[in-house]
């Protein structure tokens, strides 16, 4: 009766991929060493500790601009017609120390980031004045605490600089090195273990005689890679459940995470999560979810890493890469993934979701007359690549939400910038 | 009179941002080579081709699905309570050539990537059937081309996969595999020379009696890595013409821009622009823009090569970096920004804009009541760079708007994720 067999291995029902995803954070319970790197090293690595500024910033009250340090009392009513003259009583450059005392009626010469000489609560800039031996003309007045740069007033002590899980940005090396902070401490890159199985894919050492070529193991190397981890490519295994599990084995001792695509429903045999349940402290966290294209997904933990399964075909493993390793790597470093570009668009003709789904529809966004519209590709197959090269957008339909009609306004997910104008492939 | 000299070498007006922009664009007539990588390491490279596919993908019509290649016409009307047998004629594999043929009232066994017998026009997925010997019922009938992948249907002969200028993601990667592309071209790393002067700044080699910290230089060389760039970094300049001539003629011959901070009105001398002038073959494209801040700005352009003056306090070299190196950098390589992530928000205080300014503030975002809220940060200094890390957001007004009203909806660019909540730091 393997007809029997194979009916019984579909999925009869999926689980929504929110309780999925809940049960894989709960069960995963794994965490990456830290390393020490240069600051500018640090650019696009996620910070794994939180930073603090160890001292005021800036460390007195400075001069913000060139110009006469001065009592704002002295030059309040100073204009073009009425100049007002103050004694030059001296200079002070940026980062002297003891800067001189100013009296009633002088003004000091001080360059941006100098000290401002006790008695001064203001500053002229150059523009404003004009200087004739010892005496300087003001024709402006300014406010009072106008052009000082009051200590701590862009970072007070113990202000944070850098947070644990964020991705270090320019600003953040900007501000470590204001603080003298010169090395950074970061997650080591999470090692991501690929394995791809099916006797028909092509890999040129693991499995010469496949005929299809591989593209989802270099899409999520790409995709690893893109999130700073460090993909570990394992080639193609071929559908045999003791080669599986050995190689699954073999790749959990050497890395933080496994993927393995394909073999989850394969010629009527379960053959993945078989090799999977086989090891040992294995557990089944969940297989099957109503994510489309990607509801084959499914989740083990054995010896305490996540093992994800994923789909062969590209566009239903990306969906599975969103929807469960990047919370994984959210979870294990604190990541605080960057905000999407999101837009909102207006469909050009209705789209039906399928009944109970989260899918992932994906769309050309154009310009067109000031506004954007959002045309759904007709070709949705979890396996259509250039839904992703010629599609700019995800529109992502929630499993409560039966479609929706042409001229809706809906929210799309940016891959790329909208297009200007209906893009010919279009027509 | 140097009080008039001083006076004078303020600027005394601002050239319009986009016009300058565009002078520098014109002037600027490099080329970076490019280099063949793999597949793999071109992520987040930008492409210095456009590659196409070399043969239609899939190359033949073959099955989404494992399942029972079919005529529909045989199976249409097939349910639960009318099963329709068909006799099992044969099996074909995944990558298998030659298929046989279907007649009438057969089905023959296909997997996932098999090519589709020759006289099947659906294929039945496993769950739609029971196989019972030689015999196999559908219990469900599927439409005309039902599961079956099209020759073409993803990429036909000639289709884009990866446009020059593109930066590198994931499905590109992906799509290569798919068409058996092992190596990309790209751009080499753009070689961005960086020159801060000043002799208030610290540079523990090249300026050790500086009193300031350097973060303007490790700023630019993090937003340089962050595009893709190599950055060379000369360390801090003093003040003296002939040494930054000197040190900028030098940075010329390694690198194909050079950007340099500070001096552009230093102590009432326009030292930078002044050294930059005395080189040979230069040619001054702007200097002064209404950008706010950041209106020190400057560019020339010597031996072709552009030559950025920035202010040497962060954020205003930061708007400086965005609005000039960035469009540079594409201009060279046909680069393709990625979209911004930008939101609608509700200001939660009137702003006013500086007359004719182009004004870069920095606000907090918050999610309050299921509504966005953005608050501008009240210290808007050019060096306070703890508006960009306690600021998630930048609201650009532009020169023609005097300003946005308390509770007006404003675009406001993310640079990281919304606050949950009014954030600490705004009480």
């Amino acid at each position: 009766m393997e007809g029997r067999r194979i009916k019984l291995i579909g999925f009869t029902s999926f689980e929504n991929v929110d309780d999925a995803r809940r049960k894989l954070l709960e069960a995963v319970n794994i965490s990456v060493s830290e390393e020490e790197v240069e600051a500018l090293h640090s650019v696009g690595r996620i910070s794994s500790r939180t930073v603090t500024a160890s001292k005021d910033f800036p460390p007195y009250d400075r001069a913000a601009v060139d110009g006469l340090a001065v009592k704002y009392m002295d030059i309040s009513g100073a204009s073009e017609s009425n100049p007002i003259p103050l004694k030059l009583a001296g200079r002070v450059e940026a980062g002297s120390e003891n800067p001189p005392g100013l009296k009633e009626g002088e003004a000091i010469i001080v360059f941006t980031g100098a000290p401002i000489p006790y008695g001064a609560d203001a500053v002229v800039p150059f523009e404003f004045s004009k200087i004739d031996g010892d005496i300087v003309y003001i024709f402006k007045s300014v406010a009072r605490f106008r052009n000082i740069s009051f200590r701590g007033e862009d970072f007070k002590k113990g202000d944070v600089l850098l947070e644990r899980g964020e991705i270090v940005r320019p600003w953040h090396v900007a501000a470590l090195a204001q603080s003298s902070i010169e090395k950074v401490h970061v997650f080591r890159k999470i090692r991501v273990a690929i394995i791809n199985t099916g006797n028909e894919v092509y890999d040129p050492v693991t499995n010469p005689d496949g005929k299809l070529p591989n593209s989802t193991g270099p899409l999520i190397a790409a995709y690893v890679k893109e999130l700073g981890g460090e993909p570990l490519t394992y080639g193609v295994i071929r559908d045999d459940k003791e080669e599986i599990s050995r190689n699954v084995d073999r790749a959990l001792d050497k890395s933080d995470i496994v993927i393995i695509t394909g073999g989850t429903s394969v010629g009527g045999k379960d053959l993945v999560p078989d090799a999977l349940a086989s090891l040992p402290n294995s557990r089944l966290v969940f297989h099957g979810v109503n994510l489309r294209p990607g509801r084959t997904a499914g989740a083990f933990v054995i010896k305490g890493k996540p093992v994800l399964m994923l789909s062969g075909l590209p566009v239903a493993c990306l969906v599975g890469l969103e929807n469960f390793f990047k919370p994984i790597l959210s979870k294990i470093t604190g990541l605080k993934l960057p905000p999407e570009p999101v837009v909102e668009a207006r469909l050009s003709r209705p789209i039906a979701n399928a009944v109970g789904f989260r899918s992932y529809y994906r769309v050309a966004v154009y310009e067109d007359g000031g506004e954007l519209i959002a045309e759904p590709l007709r070709l949705t197959g979890s396996g259509i690549l250039s839904t992703l090269l010629k599609g700019n957008g995800l529109l992502v339909i929630n499993e409560d939400v039966e479609g929706y009609d042409k001229g809706e306004i809906v929210k799309v997910r940016l891959l790329k910038s909208p297009y200007q104008g209906k893009p010919r492939f279009l027509y």
